[in-house]
């Protein structure tokens, strides 16, 4: 074990205690105003206090998570209307902001107090069977985590999740594709301890690893990197949103950790992006870099990220495809204004010519096909046809900027709302002249350090 | 049926009859010569005339095939040296010249009214099982042959010949490595006519096609493009030495005669290099060539080409090795004084950095020791660890020339006396600088056409 001071890193991490009492005080006062709601106007509903608040797990500023129980028969439109209209009044009462929001499904978001509440409508399940949406599970994970974690394991959970955070692998969204909360919880009520969460993840970890805390045996079904098997529905995996690549970035964090144990590693690493030294580092690698720009298209967080990695991918690939070699490719936005997709390339210029491989000369009717089209220039290789044809685009710009113009070419394929932002308006700049203009923010700076040093923070 | 008046043709291209007559009567001479001195001198040897000359199947200038046949108890020391002998007086008695000569097994040539003579000592065998040196064969081939093919076959055999001549086909040897003399025979045996042939090549060969005439049925022992089994030794296959390249290229140029016959393909093709459409071909291609050049070494010519194409093979695999790109490669000697392997690079030019691929992550140790060296440069991609390393060559020149002077490196795998070559002195020439100095023969810039127009040649 190591000799890091946990309760001093608690202390100061943790919410205080009189934090914590204004929450719960908060956030059961929020409860009976709808329940008084309910009454009043005789609505079948009962609303509960679930997520980490619930379950004392929560780090920093408390989002409260209030769910609100209909009974099963209840019908999809009455769910959501009375869901809404319940937060709604609960947060006019105490004056309050609001915003609807969609995820799968339609809830609705108050700032109380400087506290963001979730209103979120739904069904009263008895068994993962009668689920209708994947907010349905929320409640039985609360009742569960409530049930079996007890207070030295809620504070290893937020030693846990402290460390996910400063080492960017906590979070199941499609932005970083890391470990929930409830997955941490979870890790936390099989192997006990922060500590030795991090002992098998460095030691035993590896792709196909499975925990089930309930031995459902079910982890056959499964086939993810890492699989945790939900102790409320043995058809589920926990786990299902951790990348291999979020996976392999914990397990080395966690070696260097248990290597040189530091309480920096519960504490974000001042990442500082030099123009020079980036500039530097870009001119000694000697490959050329390309950032295409464009507007952050209006959409929920969690469909922006998917979007912008579909059209990545699809550059990359279609590079690649044509013939260039990518060294490297990232993306990044500011989830307002601006997406960057950003392009190494090894190569980015080829020749006017390229070979146009056509049939093995034993199929005579291809060949006959082929050499219509190609004899003056055709030869054999071996016992295939083969023909030196003008390569379309000789260089990554011209075929870059044809397959972002000319969309019924095909060439890509793009997320739906990227898609419409990049036809309206986008910029392909080589990054070099960039640094060199100075037009540049400090945020792009900072993505550009990142890319270049993708695994500092996992060190401390 | 073409229309192609054969029997004109035979007529120019076949022997006159006085030249038969002159050649037989020469061998017969020879023989007769040979055979005074055997008995003179108590040797136990038998001489036969065999090849093309004993089957009246050659082309041009008769080049005449004497073997001397020993008992097979002879010592193969005895065999060699009076084997020698006989040749060696029978020139000397014919004023002729002569030259010692090694393949796999020694003999004599001797220059005797413009004819060469080979005087080739060989075992007196009966059956293949007492085979001693390929060469030992040569006597039952011309046998089979002289008894199976008649003098209309034989003529059908000098319209292949010379077909195969004038596309590029002809010849086992290691140079061509296409149909020797003897397949030529065997097809004319077994299709019975030029024709025939070229229509079972066009529509029926194909990979693994089998040509059985005495029906062995032991075509499964073979895995070459082409069997043709050995008549009299049903564990050999004569079309062992046909590349899939040759067999290719008889295929196409038989379909090409097929379909528009022409008396052209029964001449050499006029090929005329241009210095300004060359200079303009490889200017529009856009590819880099460069040619290495260095002295032939002092080899049989059968010795020769092997090991320049090892040493081009080699090069072409160490420079995809180490990330460039070959468009096309092809070598050439005057088989005096040059070699060039000459190398048309599509990438020659590379970023200063490489990623160096590492360990999966869940090799803890390997990780380690991976980490000792690359730590600051190393990141995290999927579960591997990857490093930014400084690329040794990023430029073909450095590492051709690196690679063909300091041997120690191992790099390359040349042929040895084409390596002795190299490193005594070699040049590397940049095509396009070559071309403008003028320092360069007419043969270069026939090699230069050929390749690139390497299948004009199957046509007419």
């Amino acid at each position: 074990m190591t000799k890091i001071d946990y309760k001093k890193i608690l202390e100061e991490i943790k919410p205080s205690k009189s934090e914590i009492n204004k929450v719960k005080s908060l956030s059961n006062k929020l409860i009976s105003i709808i329940n008084q709601i309910t009454i009043d106007e005789n609505i079948n509903a009962e609303t509960v206090l679930v997520g980490s608040v619930a379950k004392n797990t929560w780090l920093g500023k408390a989002d409260i998570d209030l769910f609100i129980k209909f009974p099963l028969n209840t019908s999809p439109d009455y769910l959501k209307e009375k869901g809404l209209h319940l937060g709604y009044k609960c947060i006019k009462k105490m004056n309050g902001k609001y915003e609807c929001r969609y995820a799968s499904h339609p809830y609705i978001t108050g700032l109380i107090d400087g506290h963001e509440i979730d209103f979120v409508p739904c069904y009263n399940i008895k068994h993962p069977k009668e689920l209708k949406s994947a907010v349905d599970r929320t409640i039985p994970h609360t009742k569960y985590v409530k049930k079996n974690l007890n207070h030295q394991q809620a504070d290893e959970v937020i030693l846990l999740k402290q460390f996910m955070k400063s080492i960017g692998t906590y979070g199941s969204e499609f932005k970083v594709g890391g470990f929930a909360g409830y997955l941490c919880e979870l890790l936390i009520l099989h192997y006990n301890s922060f500590e030795q969460v991090l002992e098998s993840a460095s030691t035993e970890w590896k792709p196909g690893y499975h925990i089930d805390l309930i031995e459902y045996d079910n982890s056959p079904l499964f086939n993810e990197p890492l699989v945790v098997i939900d102790p409320v529905d043995k058809n589920r995996n926990v786990a299902a949103a951790v990348s291999l690549q979020k996976m392999s970035e914990f397990v080395a964090a966690s070696r260097n950790y248990l290597k040189k144990p530091s309480t920096l590693y519960f504490y974000f690493k001042d990442v500082t992006a030099h123009l020079n030294s980036i500039k530097k580092e870009f001119t000694k690698r000697g490959t050329k870099t390309l950032l295409l720009s464009f507007k952050t298209p209006d959409v929920p967080i969690d469909a922006l990220y998917p979007q912008i990695r579909k059209t990545e991918k699809s550059i990359v690939n279609l590079m690649e495809r044509k013939g260039f070699k990518i060294f490297g490719s990232d993306s990044w936005s500011d989830e307002k204004k601006l997406v960057i997709i950003l392009l190494e390339f090894s190569i980015w210029k080829l020749p006017k010519i390229k070979k146009h491989y056509g049939p093995q000369l034993w199929f005579k009717d291809d060949q006959e096909k082929y050499l219509k089209k190609y004899k003056d220039k055709a030869w054999i290789e071996g016992d295939r046809w083969v023909a030196a044809v003008e390569r379309e685009y000789p260089e990554v710009e011209s075929l870059l900027e044809v397959s972002l113009t000319d969309i019924k070419i095909g060439y890509l394929r793009f997320g739906k709302h990227v898609k419409n932002e990049i036809l309206k308006e986008h910029k392909l700049t080589d990054l070099m002249e960039l640094l060199e203009s100075n037009k540049y923010n400090n945020l792009v700076l900072t993505f550009l350090h990142t890319y270049l040093n993708k695994s500092e923070i996992l060190w401390r």
